[in-house]
Order: structure tokens, then C-alpha cells, then sequence
């Protein structure tokens, strides 16, 4: 049987870096057919994209057909592998989940607090719905899901839909192991990091280099101003004092729970200088999308580093890889926690060291959280579960709970003047949300 | 065996109010021997409330043995009961837990936040000292304890004493229940509340009236202003989406976690006005011990319902009364968590419902929190560990990590200088910190 | 509006001590309308019980509307409790489950064991029905459960049936409490055990007598062969190592577990010489309702004591007048864990002592069970959840995994000959087993 | 540093197994030393294996240096993994063991019932010992711990040493794997079990083949007969609803749990016949001493498979080398269960795969325990706890409990008899009991 493997948003900027890596791996992960599928208006950068990619394999000379379609139903069936990188309203609905909650005081950022919030509210019915063909069409697919926050969708998915092969994957864990690869002056391969906690707010426990704890030796690192934060972070560095307390490895989101002030004070005159995030995105995407039209561009171009996005392609392909192969490595997953976490409930999903097999991640046991985690990562998982239950709802109530629960937000009485822009923006996106009174 | 009752902190202002208690409730729980106890500090003061409960004693007519000591170990010999109601280092300390946070931008509290960590760290050691003369001079008596943060210094007693006869009470849930009955225009003995939650961070469930359920009639006043917070603090009202979505009765203190931003700003208006809660407390004293010392005054005066503790000997004397009769009813009290709250700890001290039997509290049962509190009671809880971690080792680190997941403080970059001026203030209180490095 | 009563099963011989308790209490407790319904195998004992009851009634002057009929539906209309006495198959199924097991080497008893088993197979049919029938026509109603095995038909009825107002009760810890109390020589109103386990499998961890510990002297009563083993139990004593090493009180139907070899040697030599117990309670029956059929007798006759429900009456009584009269007091109870004891499931029912009010049950918090019997509990309730699950689905399978995990059965070698029996024996009252391959 | 191996009970019958690994895995495990440790009583076995050992290295070419000693201490000192298989009172004592219970009614077996825990009794004290010596000597050795019952050992040392690197292996997985792959017809590398339970209490909940799964297909082979007994245990088969039921695959152990009346009916038949096991094994021991005797063998003679520890050599080299290599494959092992199984405490011991890196083995989650399981699962271990708690404590009243407590005893009438006897006939080795009165 051809491996088939679909990628849902195609038409993403970041499709080259996906297609450089099957082509790279091809000699273990031998795909026979890829399907970029994307919708109705990204019609034209799907077929950018598409004849890119088509260029990039036809320089490779390894045997993939390539496809692109706006028909998603047709392209599933009989696909091996679905990948999500899906942005649901665009760079444009980004914009307002960085922009509109600064405006309220609060930080504004498109993975946590109300952002991340409004992101998931959008992104769940569509991946649910995706989920719901992949039962039909290819009910043996494993679903692997990058769109943001990919752990809260991964555990919607995982709750709300029949297909139960989900996997979500952040690049965090993939970054975190190569920069400390690099402080250690050690090979990747020869170092493990114990990491636990929940997507976007893990942290290190152990550093291990072939068996032998090198902790102590990258908290020192840390200490002297080594930083590993992706392009789309600035790091403000870490306190002694806090390193010497938590005396684990932070990971580059930390920063909006530990420095909240500084770091809203950073995004406001970041924004005043160049507006936001998505903004400053949306300039490099212009211009790579000016790249890829040139046909002689048959290579993955540089700039695309710059995106934030570094090492997600690595990390999509070395899972797809060992789930073929039935590998039994250990990477870093998104996935039920059944016990993993004894303080955390067994149908939520936790960023966890697995071993990774054909039939799936098979999670390593970590028992209870240390004390210090305990709080918080307790009270993130309890936003992430109530963030679910009102994005299937689509009860305002449900959405003022998990704003309230959120430690950004929690301000009882700014909370409804925040939700009501929020909810006026992005209604297109928002049709389970039943809002009239509340924007009346 | 005559019954004996020893107060610890005897020259509070606060004694009349229990003396009154003991007074009132002869008939059920006929004390016959009360000592007052306090430090050399306090002597000038414990005279002027020895003498005038021994007029009010006077004038009652019934038979209780009054005396006043500086000699503790003298006092508690055969005590049946002894109640606390210290405070280390006195009003002058409170005022610097309340104003140094707020010169660092947090909120500063005598119970939250870092002012309630440190009023921890002081508290914790002397109240051990008395634990363990008591397990040696009246291992049977009970340990009522009302010293602030009672839910944190109740459970550092259970964990690090040898005595385990220790509970500890707060006039918050006494207060509710007596205002929610006015709302309702309900006898008070006919109101019940089920608690959930910690010492200062209790949510009431339900409401029932005779069994029957009248939770929703309760918001309803809450919606329309009603509001039944203590004389120090300013209840600034909750919103409706607030009440809709959370749909249980919040507590006054949780203003400093729903409200930050405006408590912030409303305490810092205070005290520009008026100085800290302790300084307007102070004054507030000083015109209550002329008072007192008025040798015609024989009962206590209206003004001490001003200090903010009403109910307070109610709901002592009522505790010793139950435990004394075996009375069997529920009273709200802060005793082991057992299996009471299956999200927390075994040996975490909770807030709840307990039938009151001569063996001691049994908690009623309440299995899993809801979801939308789980994550904030966890976070608190942790707090609250790591604060008695930190008030036992001593060590910088431990207080740090306590600072740290403080939902109040959390600020990493800030937390090292608003220590370090703490430490200094107070340095003669925490013997048990060996802080020569942090503070050279 | 007036109070009325359902009993279920009303044509029991048991019924004369329910309505002796209505009339002694009628004062507190002021049942207007006593329903007796039974099916229409019931008929002729019906109307017997329900003219013997007519005198009861009319000789006591309390005014007490009372009709039978065997229109189940149009009896509960309105109904303030429901109480449940029926028995599937009457006493020839009971013999059966008797005598069936002990053919095959197994102890024979109809709430233990395989007897126990497919008593649950042939009632939470019928009594999922009825719970049903109430949510529609008396939804506020509480329905107190008498059938056996009470603890799984009541976790059976709140997990299947939407009615939640399900109380399950047994007359062994009210028992227990008199025999204490005359142990000790104690009026029992002063006596509390503290009750810990699942119905006919509790222990009773602590004796109080107004607050004061006797356990000790009530297991150096029972070293002394004091018992308390109802009329339907021949008691064989405890070893004194037994009690030492425990040393809580064990109930009587204990023996079943732990002289599994004596019990069985002596129920079969019981049953070579008397017959299984269904067949001398039929010859008790017989005796009593001989009698009922006596016009002139207008009282509960004393014979009715040797039917071995003694107290059933009292334990049934006492609970609807707390929860009518939200009463306060501790009553021991089948009801839902929630948390009350950390190592069952929230949903699992548990036999515990509660506070009872007009709202419902509110267990007592037990916390961790005691390690020593942390195994068996969670062993027995494991085999009820099995049960629940086999009477539910119908499957062989699921029925043959509750007797592999049933501590009385267990012998993987002839569950399959020991259930093809009963099956074929019970299969009138079993509808929802499908077991024409298992009996072909 | 040269590569130490401690082998303590060197003068086993077993010991040509290990060395032939030790010599077979030399390319990947270099050891170049191995000191083999006995006691007084073994000295002249020690010396007719020590020199059969000898020869075997001497004919492999290859580089070890082996050495022989009582003196465990010097032994110690620089050890790199220590490994135990020794028989406190030697097979006379595991006669006694098997002989003892069977007299009394239950079944004797030298890892199970009664057997097992004195077995317990006396192993615990003399590697506790150990594991103190290693502390001194070589604090950062692995103990590989191969004597039974070796989950409850494992247990007691992790929770009473101060030695944490401890892990117990048992040949039964091990053994069941390579029975699989047989049944299968698959290499055995391509196999995985997915085992749950506790050490000769594991199932194999899921059989993979590269990742697919052939649970269905071993379960088949299963009901035909197929079996995976050791030389030590003869299966009597499962039945077909046994295997339908439970839909794992059980292991030979299960017999004693599962077939109770039928183990013991063959096991007296056996005993009758050919006395004891250990009374067979001391016969097959014998015969193979004489040929170790032989100065003209120097290699492992075949016998020695007949005495039912197959593949534990191949178990304790593939384990030394993957922590020495940080391998990081799955083995299945007896290690600390964290929060592995969500049922069990976090500090009981458990047999489970897990990855085995040089840091130590790191369990695959397994969540919640099936429900048909969780009951004896629980009850095992509760057996297994409260005889740890007996071995340290040394009191009659909680090796009286263990024993009421395990579902292959549990007769509180035989208790005392059956305890009373092993005691006397063990009390050599039972230093830490006082039974001057139980055994007066």
C-alpha cells in the first residue's frame, strides 16, 4: 500500500520546511503521495506552495507525487497521515488576539491568556469536524496536529471526537533539547531532558547526557544568560534567585506567567514600534510568498527560519517516522495523560516524554508533580479543560469561567468588556457561540 | 475536674468579646478558670483587659476564676482549652507586611499575599513552642486557634507538632451565614452553608434554609449590591457575570484575587489617605484601651465591633461548647483535609463543615472540586505548603518558591528586592532564616 | 400538603413492623397516606397483610389513610417516600441461590457470593423500572431501599436510573450499635461507631459513648464471645488474634470471608438437616401469616422478631423522619462515596455513617482506608461493579468476571457449570441475558 | 575503571547461566571482574562453581577475572552491579515452606501464600544488610535483585535502605515473551507484551508484533492448549469463558490465585508422590553438582534447564547491559511504581516494561487499572505491604494480618495453627520476631 500523508493548510508559508524533510528522510519514511489541501481563500498560495514543492521534489529525484485540492474529503481517503497547520481567520485574527486584549491591559499573544483562548474557540469545531471525515475516510490516519494551542486541542479532539489517533506537537521540546544540546557541547542524540508539565508551560527536570545528569551544568548556563527562545519570543533572561529555587529548566512561554508585567510592558511598546506580532509576521510572509513565486526557487529559502517556527518540520517527521516504523524512541508528545501525572485527571492531555511506537505514544511515568509545579500547572490544565468546555458549549458563561481562571486575565471586572470586543471580532469564526444578548 | 481555659495573646483588645462568650454560655459550658496570658511587651496592656474582664466577670454573677501571668508554662498546666489570638511582633509589623508590598506594587495584606507569608513565618515558630508545652503540660486540651493566616498556621501545627488537638477558626463563614440569614430573613440556626475551599478563600455551594435549597436567591441580592464583608475590607461588588458564571457565594478576600488591579488601586489610595489598615487599627485601639481603662466600664464597649473581628468569640465559644458537650452539630472549622477534598493532600488543613463531636471535628464529605475551582484551590494550597516548607528550613529559596507561586506576587523579576526589605523589617521575628548572605 | 408513603412489596411479612413504626411515630413523623402495593403473585398475602395493618391502625387512633392495590403506578403519584421491600422470585428463588451454590462448593447465601450475584441479576431490573416510573410520577420522592444486596441494587439505581433521591439501607450497623450499647451498658442514643467498608462489609473503626473511646472494651467483649449476629446468622465467634490484629469490630456476615471452610461445612450440614434457610423461613411464613389471618389480632406479633429483620423497621423509620424533618443526626447509610474514602471510585455506593437533612445524605470524610483492609474492600467492591455491569449488559462474560472476582467463587474451573445452573433456574426473572449459546 | 559484578550466592547451582551471559555479551558488557560471594555453610559449593566457572572463562578467551570469597565486605568495596539469588535456610527451609501449609489445607508454594511470606520473612532482614554495605562500599551500584518474592523484597529494600538502586527481575515475563514469540512465529525482538500487575501477578493486557496487535491470536493459541509454564509449575490449561472474560493473557502463577482447589488437590498428589518441589529440586541439584564436579566440563551442562529458571541469566545480563550502555529499550522489570498505576500507592513496587536508560528504568504509564483487575490486584499488594510491615516489625499480630490478608489463606480459624508452626521451624532465621509467647 502507498504511504499517503495530507497536510491540512497547505497553502502555509511553512509547507516547504514539511517537504524538504519527507524528501530528506524519504530513505526511512518513504512517502508515496503527499495531498496539500487547503480552503476556498488561500486558493492562491496553495498553488504557490504547491508548485514550489513540486519544484523542490522534482530536484530531489526521490519518487513522491505531489498534489494540491481544495476537495478535503476527497484527499483523506485513504491517507496514512493527516497533518494540521491550520490558522482558522488568518494572520489577520491573530492581529485582533494580540492586539484587543493589550488594549484591555492584558497581554495579548495567540497561544496563551485570552488569545489563546479565542484561537482555541476558533480552531476546535474545524479540527472536530476534520476529526469526524478522518473517522470515515481514513479511520487508521494518525492525526498530527500543530495548529495552537496545541494542547488544548489535542485534548479536545481527544474528548470530543470518535478518532482517537491524535497526537498534538510543538516544536518547544524539540528546541529546548537542541539548545541545551548546544551549551553542553554535546551531540542532540546523546541528550534526554525529563520534561513535565502541559504544552507552552513545561519544564525541564533532568537533563541527561547518555545517562549521566547535566542539570546543574545548564542551570549555570542559564544563570550566565544562555537563552533558547524561539524567534517570535524575546527572552528577559531569568533571576538567579529563581533558578536557584525552581532548579529546573524554564521553557521561553514561561515568561508571560513569571514576568506578566514586564512582559506586557515589552509588548506595548512593541506594538507602539511595530504593532504586533502577527503584523511584523504578516511582512515576512509577503515577502517569502515573493520568494516562492520566483520558479527558479527549488530549495526551502533561509528566511523561512525567521517565521518561529524552527524545527517543526523535524519534529513532524521524526514522529511520522517512528509511528511507521515502530521505532521506540522517545520524543516529546502531546498526548493523554492517563496516570502520567498522577495530580492531573486521566482524559487530559499533557506535554510528556514517550516511547513511540506504531500503536501510539506509550508515555513515561512521572507520579506527582514537585510541590512548586503543583499550583499552577494544575490551575493552566484547569483553564485548558474549561477553555474546551466552552468552546463545544458555546455558553458565554463558560467562556467568562475560563477567562477568570486564566492567571492573565482572572480580573473579575475587565473580563466582560474584554470578552464582548473579542466575541464582535471574530463572530464569523464563532458560530457555536450563541451571543446576542451579551453583544446586543 | 473544674474546666480550665488558657488565652494565649490574654491582653488583646479582643478579650472582652470572649470573656462575654464565657459569660453568656455558662449555663452549656461552665468554665471555672480562665487565664490570661501575654508577653512582657504586652504586660501594661493585659493588665488593663485583666482588670476590666474581672469586672465584667464581677457583674455577671457567675462563678469564673480570673487571673493574668506573664508565666505560660505556669498557665497551661491542666488547661481543658487554650485559644490563640497573638500577634508576633505586634500591630507595628502589620503595618510593615501592608506597606512594604504595596511600595513594590502588590497588594500587601495581613492574611494574602506576601504580608500573610511573613505574619506565617513569624507565627509558626512561636505557636510550636506552645504546642509542645502543651503535648507536655495538657496533652488532652484542645488548641483553638484564631491567629491569621489560621488555615496555614493550623495545618504547620498538625504537620510539625506533636500535638494534634489543634483547630483552627475563622469569623468568615460564622459572618456569611449570620448575613446570608438576613438576606433571607431566615433564624440563622436554620440557614446552612456548604463551604468549600481554604481559610480566607472558601466558595458557599448551596444555601439551604431547613433543607431547602435557596443558593439562587442569595446571588440574586449579591447581583443587587447586597454585601456582607468584615469592617476591614471594603467589598468593592461583583459583577453579574461574575455571580452567573461561578454560581456559588464568593468571600470577601476573594476581592484580592478576582479584583487585583482595583484592590490594588483602591489600597493604595488608602493608604495615601489614611496609612495602612494597622495604622487606622492602631488608633482605633489606642480610643479602646482609654476605654478599658476606665475602671466604671464593666461590659464590653460597642466600639470594639469596629476591629473587624465580629463573631469571632461566637464562633470560639461555640466551638468549645460543641467539643465540650459532644454536641454533634456542624460548625465550619479548619481541621485535616482526610479525604474530605479528593483534589488535595491527605494531610492539607481545609476550611469546611464538620460535625463537632468531643472526639474532635469530622469533616464532611465533598469529593472532587469543581472544575472551575480545582486549579485556584490547588494554586493556593501550594502557596500555603510552601510557605510552611519555607517558615521551617529557613532557607531563601523555600520563601522565594513560596513568593513565586503566590498568585499575588508571582512576579520573578520583583520578588528578590520586595524579600529582601521584608527580611530586613523583620528580621528579629525569624530567627529560624539564616539570610546573612541575602541581606549583606 | 399530606405526607404519603409507597411501600413496595407492601404483601411482605415484614409490613406489620413498618406500620408499627409509622404509628409510634406519628407524632414526629405524620405519615397521612400509606400506600401498600405487590404484584399480582402477591395478591392473597396483600390483602392478609393490608387487613392486618387496618387493625394496626384502627386500634391505635393515629389517622393513617391506608390502601393496597396492585396498580404500582397509580400508587406512587405523589409520593413523599418510596420503600422498597420486594423480593424477585419470592423465597423459592432464594432457595435456590442457596442451594445451587453449595452443590458445587460453594458457600450458598442470597446477598454473598453467587447467591448475592444473581439476586442483583434478577432486582435491578425491576428496580431500575420503578425508579423510572418515579421520576415521572413522584420526582421529589426519596426511595428508600431495603432489597438486597442493598449496597449494589443502590449503586446500581444511581448510576443507571436518573432518580438520585436512592437511599439504601440494612439493619446490621443499627444492629450493631443496640448490641454495642448493651455491651456496655450504654443507653444507645450515647453510642456512635464509626462505620467503615461497603454494606454487610463494614468494620466499625471506633466506638464512642459520648465522645469517649470504648473500642477497646467492646473487643474485649467480643474476646469473650460476646456477638451480635442477627437471627439469619449463626455466629462462630472470633479468634482472639483475629481481634487483636484487626482490631476494629467485624460485622457478622464477616464470617462469610474469613471461615469461608467452617461456614460452608456448616450451612451444608444446616441444610442436610433443615434445608437451605429460604425453606425455614417459608415455615416462618407460613407460621405468621397464619396468624395475620387472625382477626383478632390488631399488633405486630412477636414472632416476626425471628425473620431476622429486627431493627429494619426502626433503621427505615428513623431515616424518613430525619430527612422530612431535617433532622441533623448521623445515620449510617448506602450511599454515593463521592470522596468519603480515597481509594473507591467518587460513583461507587459505600455504607457510612452521614449527617442526614432534608436534602439528602452527607457522609462523614473517612479518608485512606486502613491498609489492612484496603485489599479486600476494594476486591469486594470491584466484584459489585461487575455485577452492576453484568445485570446491565447481559453478557455471560460479564457475569462470569464478577464470580471470577468474587473472593467466595473465584475458581475458574467451575464458574462455568455453576452459572449455567443458576441461569437455567433463574432465566424467568433474568430477560436481559441472552444465554442461549451458554444453556443450548 | 574496570567493570565490577558481585554475584551474592555465587555458589548457586545457577551460577554457569550467568556466567555463560556474562561471556556470550562480552563485546557490549565488558566485565573484567566477577566475585562470586557466599556464606560458610555454601563454602564447598562455592568452590565446585567457582572452578566450574573457572574453566568456562578459561575456554572462552575471553578477558575476566574471577574470583571467589566469603567475606562479602571485601567483595563489595568498587562494585559496579550487585546480583542476588540466594535461599535464606536453603532448599530445607523452602521445603518446609511447601510442606508446612499444605498439612494445614493451603496450597505451600515458596513465592505465594504462606510460603512466600515467610520466605519474605527471612529474606528481608539479610538484604537489608546488604543493601546498608553497599551504601559504605559502592554507593553506585545497581543491586539486580533476583530473589523471591522478588517484588516484595524489591519493595522492602526500596522503602527500608537508603539504597535506591534497586531493581527486581523475575524470568516469568521474560519467559512469556519468548513463549509468545514462539506461538506467534515471530522473532522475539519484534515482540512486545504489554504487562500489568505485580511481580507472578502480571497480565498481558496487549501483544504487539512491530507495533500490531495479535492479543486476539495468542488468546486463541491459549484456549487450544498452548501453554508458557516453567519447569516448576505445571499448568492445568484455562478455559475458554476465562480467556473470553478476562481477554488478557494470564501467567503460570495465576494457577494458585485463579484454580485454588485444584492446584492444592495436585499439589498433595504430587507431594504423596514425590515429596516437595524443593525435595525434587534437591535431587536435580545433587545430580548437578556431581557433574560440576567434573573437571572436563567447562560449559553450562544442559540439566540445568530443568531446574525452572530459564532466561533469568539472559533477564540480569540484558538488564546490567542496558544500564551500563543507557540502552534505552523496554524491559520489564520490578521497580518503584510512581503514579504507574493510578490504583496502587506511589511507593509500592511493581512488575512493569520500562525504558532502561543508565539512570535507571523509567516505567510506561498505565493509568487506572482495568476494573475486572483492580480488586486483587489491590488485595496482592495489600498481602504484599502488610508482610513487609510484618518482616520490619517483627510482631506476631501483623504477620497474622499479612496472612488474613492474603486470598490464599485467610482462615482466621487456621491462622494461629499454621503461623505458629513455620515459626517454630523457621525461628532460626526469624531474628526479628519475639514469639516467646505465641510459641510457648
Amino acid at each position: 500500500m502507498p504511504l499517503k500523508v495530507v497536510i491540512i493548510g497547505g497553502g502555509s508559508s511553512y509547507t516547504p520546511e514539511i517537504i524538504e524533510g519527507f524528501i530528506l528522510r524519504h530513505h526511512s519514511f518513504p512517502v508515496d503521495e503527499v495531498v496539500l489541501v487547503d480552503i476556498e481563500d488561500g486558493k492562491e498560495k496553495l498553488e504557490v506552495v504547491g508548485q514550489l514543492a513540486q519544484r523542490m521534489i522534482d530536484k530531489s529525484n526521490v519518487k513522491i507525487t505531489l498534489r494540491w485540492t481544495l476537495d478535503r474529503k476527497e484527499a483523506l481517503r485513504g491517507a496514512d497521515f493527516v497533518s494540521t497547520q491550520i490558522r482558522v481567520g488568518g494572520l489577520e485574527a491573530r492581529a485582533l488576539d494580540e492586539r484587543i486584549p493589550l488594549k484591555h491591559g492584558f497581554i495579548g499573544q495567540e497561544t496563551n491568556g485570552a488569545g489563546g483562548m479565542f484561537k482555541a474557540f476558533r480552531t476546535i469545531p474545524v479540527l472536530l469536524e476534520l476529526a469526524d471525515e478522518m473517522t470515515e475516510l481514513c479511520p487508521n490516519a494518525w492525526l498530527i496536529n500543530f495548529t495552537n494551542p496545541a494542547g488544548i486541542v489535542t485534548e479536545a479532539l481527544l474528548k470530543h471526537s470518535k478518532h482517537q489517533k491524535v497526537i498534538g506537537v510543538c516544536n518547544i521540546p524539540f528546541n529546548m533539547r537542541n539548545s541545551v544540546a548546544e551549551i553542553l557541547h554535546a551531540p542532540v542524540e546523546h541528550v534526554s531532558i525529563e520534561f513535565i508539565g502541559l504544552n507552552h508551560f513545561i519544564f525541564g527536570r533532568q537533563v541527561l547526557v547518555n545517562g549521566v545528569d547535566r542539570t546543574a551544568d545548564v542551570l549555570a548556563a542559564l544563570r550566565q544568560g544562555n537563552d533558547y527562545s524561539p524567534a517570535n519570543i524575546v527572552g528577559l533572561g531569568w533571576s538567579e534567585s529563581f533558578l536557584n529555587s525552581i532548579k529546573m529548566l524554564p521553557n521561553p512561554y514561561h515568561q508571560y506567567y513569571f514576568q506578566t508585567r514586564d512582559v506586557l510592558a515589552k509588548d506595548l511598546q512593541a506594538y507602539e514600534e511595530n504593532g504586533t506580532r502577527a503584523e511584523v509576521v504578516q511582512e515576512v510572509e509577503r515577502r517569502l510568498f515573493e520568494q516562492y513565486r520566483d520558479v527558479s526557487l527549488d530549495v526551502k529559502p533561509k528566511e523561512l527560519e525567521q517565521r518561529g517556527g524552527a524545527y517543526y518540520s523535524d519534529a513532524a517527521c521524526n514522529l511520522m517516522d517512528s509511528l511507521y516504523n515502530d521505532r521506540g524512541d522517545i520524543q516529546t508528545v502531546n498526548t493523554l495523560n492517563q496516570g502520567t501525572i498522577r495530580d492531573l485527571p486521566e482524559d487530559a492531555v499533557i506535554e510528556v516524554n514517550a516511547v513511540i511506537t506504531k500503536a501510539g505514544p506509550r508515555p513515561l511515568s512521572i507520579g506527582s508533580l514537585p510541590l512548586h509545579l503543583r499550583g499552577l500547572i494544575t490551575n493552566l490544565k484547569t483553564f485548558e479543560q474549561l477553555t474546551i468546555q466552552a468552546a463545544i458549549s458555546g455558553k458565554y458563561e463558560d467562556a467568562y469561567l475560563a477567562a477568570l481562571m486564566n492567571p492573565l486575565i482572572q480580573d473579575e471586572k475587565r473580563i466582560d468588556a474584554l470578552l464582548e470586543e473579542l466575541f464582535r471580532a471574530h463572530h464569523l469564526y464563532l458560530p457555536q457561540f450563541q451571543l446576542k444578548e451579551v453583544l446586543s
